[in-house]
């Protein structure tokens, strides 16, 4: 059964014409934006069904300035101006909602309680991949991302989430581009024979 | 500047009634797909653009039958039927392309090379979050994706990647679903307020 493909414009959405923003207008981003960024992304496909993945999603002022500390000096501006930040995180309890999200294989729960290492690496592997769809969903409901690597872990990690099992792995900012969000021309990619093989 | 949304369709092609195939047809998946995969993926965002992701893809019988000794036993048959299979990577020599992705910060990779740890780190999170990318292009080009993280890693970089940087991360079943390629039921994801807080 042949499925349906993605249009022109689905794909310079997402794809083709999407750009990671640096600027945004203050056109604040709803609560319903947000859990509708979720619904789109929680969908797609973890290993196991394990769904690692969690966000907080920060938008107050007062709790805004609890994060920006822990930017690194180039990102810092740009968030603390974003209409919404996401901070991405690994849950390295996931395993705890495993008989919740596959019944049928609830004792794998107790394979990772018992492996701590093994949980990490599958906690932060399979949350890694949601992000990928983490944000291309922002995009899908009409919003801009800026995903940002630079910023001290271990420090939003101690502010937000100190006793909790999250581990921050990203942060993106959200929401509508401003005039400028991004330089003219984007950075090169590699060519199809650089990084793919057909045998 | 408003961006667009993605229409009803798109989102339930990529999002909400997309499932993981585990049974496709016979029709051969071309160069052409393949390449069209590539193109929309890897437009999507990398840490600092390093674009770690690399992907062989496996069509030929000959090659198929190297692979299925290291898929575990229940991924095994449909690998074997599946019109193309992709087996995804990180580069844990990535930081070479710097100089070309990055030109006016060539000068990073001199300290991914002295920092072994930190390169497979960096390669194997950003791959990760190209995995995420690539499984949605899968879906915007028409065709269903089967993820499966059962297989034998180290087998696999032995068998294909013996003299190379790249180390297998994930293997994709790609096809046009057949009848019954999925459970009529979708597995149970976690609610807004089990993964997500608003602050």
């Amino acid at each position: 059964m042949p499925l349906g493909e993605l249009g022109a414009d689905g794909r310079a959405l997402l794809f083709t014409e999407a750009r990671s923003a640096n600027k945004f207008t203050d056109t604040p981003v709803s609560e319903g934006q947000l859990r509708d960024i979720y619904e789109l992304f929680h969908y797609a496909p973890t290993q196991s069904n394990t769904n690692p993945l969690r966000i907080l999603f920060v938008q107050s002022r007062e709790q805004r300035e609890r994060l920006l500390p822990h930017m690194s000096d180039g990102n810092r501006d740009k968030t603390s101006t974003a209409p919404a930040t996401a901070v991405l995180a690994a849950d390295l309890a996931f395993h705890e909602f495993i008989p919740q999200l596959f019944p049928t294989r609830a004792h794998a729960r107790d394979r990772y309680e018992g492996d701590p290492e093994l949980r990490e690496r599958h906690s932060r592997f399979n949350a890694a991949m949601q992000i990928g769809y983490f944000v291309l969903a922002v995009r899908a409901v009409g919003l801009a991302a800026g995903p940002m690597a630079g910023f001290d872990a271990a420090g939003v990690d101690a502010e937000f989430f100190a006793s909790s099992t999250w581990r921050s792995l990203l942060v993106v900012n959200i929401g509508e581009p401003a005039e400028g969000a991004w330089f003219p021309e984007r950075l090169p990619r590699l060519e199809f024979d650089q990084a793919a093989r057909i045998v």
